[in-house]
């Protein structure tokens, strides 16, 4: 008896036109994840200044009011965008960490990792973001989480040169050069070219792991 | 008689409150200079669109007429800072094509040169200009000089394989990692640190140029 009363309300909720908590919610991080990615792609291509919430707000077929309900003014969208970005990139780091093997092959497939984020849209986003656009809280909060990902790959290269896959270079250095030459695809690659992400970062990461003097 | 004249004259001319052209040429110079570094100095540091002609002007104590009288509008400022930075990587280029020695050694030595320009005032301008903030015309325009200089780097690394001081590495890609690598200080270098931009720039030569795999 208990059995088929409840069979027969979940049939009533299911063709209720009255959505279930749960669709509710998953509707609302579509309609978030929508108006984020519109976002952080008008932010990449045209800058962040050049960006107005109704411009965003326009791409999508909706209005301005709806963008601050979803997300916010135009940093707290700006915000959520780089937090994405440097999400993806700590997931990176946790798995590097994790992983086994040589320090050369962790650092290079970390490396790999993280050059393809910064050519994806919110790791774009990352790079693209100067510090004086953001508030000085949101700008400390973001350079101490991109210190903690500086910190992983010092910690590679240190265990390379431990186990003796790397050579004996300046940590510091190292990882300054390794950024700055993953970083700088977020600003020229095209997504549209004859390139996949993957393929520019292995060519990079190849230069700047290997060199370019003869062996 | 005459030569007795003409020394009066002279003596005259340098007594006299009105300063000869050649003065007031020179005394133009320097105040064009001022405001260009005034502006660079501010622009870097606050951003572009942060920084007001009022906010340059005010640190000279001048007004911002007085700009656009020696150097014209915000953008025009602007334009002439990167002009400035872009010259300075041109004439490094130019005596790197003509310097005699491998390959390798031409471009580290340009390398070394590029790197400090880049955490110099008007070489960090050129670097962080994001071309969306240019007009269409200036960004086509300094996007053309920086292929340039691109080419200069590209060409030595070919001369650097065929004379064997270089391993066969991928030139575009090889390109692209140091730019990167180079740049990257122009965000990140403070000129108050302890090390100066030289050391800064062989340290990450070194790295990029040697890899990080033992040998």
């Amino acid at each position: 008896m208990l059995a088929a009363k409840e069979f027969r309300l979940t049939k009533l909720v299911a063709a209720s036109p009255f959505r279930t908590r749960e669709e509710r919610e998953r509707e609302r991080e579509e309609k978030r994840e929508a108006v984020l990615l519109a976002a952080v792609r008008m932010f990449n291509a045209r800058g962040y200044h050049a960006t107005s919430l109704d411009d965003v707000a326009a791409s999508l077929g909706i209005s301005k009011p709806t963008i601050y309900h979803y997300l916010g003014n135009k940093e707290q969208v700006l915000v959520e965008c780089v937090n994405r970005g440097l999400a993806m990139l700590r997931t990176a780091a946790d798995e590097a960490a994790d992983a086994s093997g040589t320090g050369f092959d962790r650092l290079r497939a970390f490396l790999c990792r993280y050059a393809q984020i910064n050519m994806d849209d919110f790791g774009r986003c990352v790079i693209l973001t100067n510090d004086e656009v953001l508030s000085m809280d949101s700008a400390t909060r973001f350079r101490a989480r991109k210190r903690e990902i500086d910190a992983v790959v010092r910690a590679l290269i240190a265990e390379g040169i431990a186990d003796g896959s790397i050579a004996p270079v300046d940590v510091r250095f190292a990882s300054f050069a390794l950024a700055g030459a993953l970083n700088w695809p977020a600003r020229w690659h095209d997504p549209d070219g004859t390139l996949t992400p993957e393929q520019v970062a292995e060519k990079l990461v190849d230069v700047v792991m290997n060199g370019m003097a003869p062996r």
